[in-house]
């Protein structure tokens, strides 16, 4: 496998992305990267799943808090509580450079796509990074407390709201970002993260014209399931299945990625429910980079059997 | 003397405004602040003489730097070193809280005025801190190797450029701010800070408003001598005024302020050479609480004379 593309959006996808990479020979991975989760917080461009996986890529992540950067410090939330500024979002003080850069950049012209690909070079990421639209799309959840803007859904309410359907704001007008439609359409294979499929995957399945490029694939997509012995890793993946009232299930995410699936890699404790499509076992639990590998060489190796 | 308001710059003016509010009974201070010297810089409102007051006013000014907060973190440098951002301007982690509001404030838009009063609420700061003008009124230094903005000029260029000329664009049309006229016209004294006569001062004064209630006023103005010595304290004062072709004294102080000046407060040490305006003289080096209030009420004591 020369070219592999991956759609993701943050941790887990980062795992992923990282076994990739660190595969040898190590395929040229191109993510696609969801962001429907990117917001303006305190006047600030803010990209949660690319910072996620420039900071995995580089190897400067938080090893156990799942976001942010090692070795933070946090002046600046300090100074903005004295302020009496808002503090449910944190912002690291390191991290801040992102979202300023990024902003400042925004303002004068730049795509978030530039921006990306400049910030990956500078930290000298190998993997091509692509947000999956330079066009705003907005993840928007509709539950029994109202509608929410994703982060105000995922942090200040902390997922608690049911929901009841997810919304993709500017999506359908949403141009596929630069080269997101030639790395489908370049890939040996192409994956799908074990990312959270209402809130990562589907907003990247919503830019009409990824979609389009999915479907007419000639090379096999592949997931992996973000389930894991019968219950979402992290996150409100599990929460979501069951809101919406399908099983927390490798065969329910399967059915609900479709036509533009071709097969799964499941976690070996969920090897015994049925399941309606071309399938591989595997431990999927990604801890350390052993695991990101070969969780990575299990859905290459299935995306080969199906070629 | 109930109501004091006083002209200034950074430094030295937050001095004398320390100890204004720690003398007893402590005067109503209110004190007109130079915005020529604000700037955006990766799109960050920054407004330095300001924030110098806001940090020595609520004592978080770091104490021998001469700017910025003490206890202050670099996380945010380091990052933007490491994406290749411009790394000319230091900005602290928590520092940066201060810019990031107040540039999220006014692209809601808020006034600079009603800001940096909330600032100063949130921190305690009895001192009344109004920006000369809500409007934008930029520091522009001519030189021998051309026209630089101000914080080129002072900090990328150290002020190493001879310079010709100073203007300050936005002047002629800028609005003086809320309450800045009637602390002038409710004044019982009206102080000019030990600041930078050029750069600190003169850009108040270029507030056509602030002038003319300058020149009506019926209370004594009162300056204190940036030169100590036959020096100037710190600082581009000394340097301008021998580039000006004017001899580095108080008397030429005095004498660039003209019509609007009614007294100066000199330092010992400059108490030899003619002055023609009526002074006191002082030990005007403010190094600590002591020489500050000492200072400020020696500068009070001349002003009560005048009246």
């Amino acid at each position: 496998m020369r070219n592999v593309t991956v759609l993701t959006g943050g941790v887990g996808g980062a795992k992923l992305l990282a076994g990739l990479c660190a595969l040898e020979p190590a395929p040229n991975v191109t993510a696609i990267v969801n962001t429907g989760d990117d917001f303006r917080h305190l006047g600030l461009a803010i990209s949660p799943d690319i910072d996620t996986l420039l900071y995995v890529l580089s190897g400067q992540d938080h090893r156990t808090q799942g976001w942010g950067r090692q070795n933070e410090s946090w002046s600046f939330m300090a100074a903005l509580q004295s302020l009496n500024g808002p503090d449910w979002f944190a912002l690291g003080d390191g991290d801040l450079a992102l979202h300023v850069m990024r902003t400042a950049r925004l303002a004068g012209g730049d795509t978030l796509s530039a921006i990306t690909a400049d910030f990956a070079r500078a930290w000298g990421i190998r993997a091509r990074i692509l947000p999956m639209s330079d066009d705003r799309v907005a993840t928007m959840v509709e539950t029994d407390q109202g509608r929410f803007e994703f982060q105000d859904y995922f942090v200040a309410h902390r997922c608690m709201p049911v929901a009841t359907a997810i919304r993709f704001e500017g999506a359908v007008t949403a141009r596929a970002a630069t080269d997101t439609i030639t790395a489908i359409a370049g890939a040996d294979a192409i994956l799908i993260a074990p990312s959270n499929p209402y809130l990562s995957i589907d907003p990247i399945l919503a830019v009409p014209a990824i979609r389009a490029a999915l479907l007419a694939r000639k090379v096999p997509v592949v997931a992996i399931s973000p389930i894991v012995g019968g219950e979402a890793v992290k996150g409100p993946t599990g929460k979501l299945m069951r809101e919406f009232g399908v099983p927390v299930s490798a065969g329910a995410v399967a059915s609900h990625y479709g036509a533009i699936l071709d097969g799964m890699l499941i976690d070996r404790g969920d090897a015994g429910a049925p399941l309606d499509i071309a399938h591989a076992t595997e431990d999927t639990l990604m801890r350390d980079l052993a695991d990101k590998k070969r969780v990575a060489a299990a859905a290459l190796a299935l995306a080969e059997r199906l070629r």
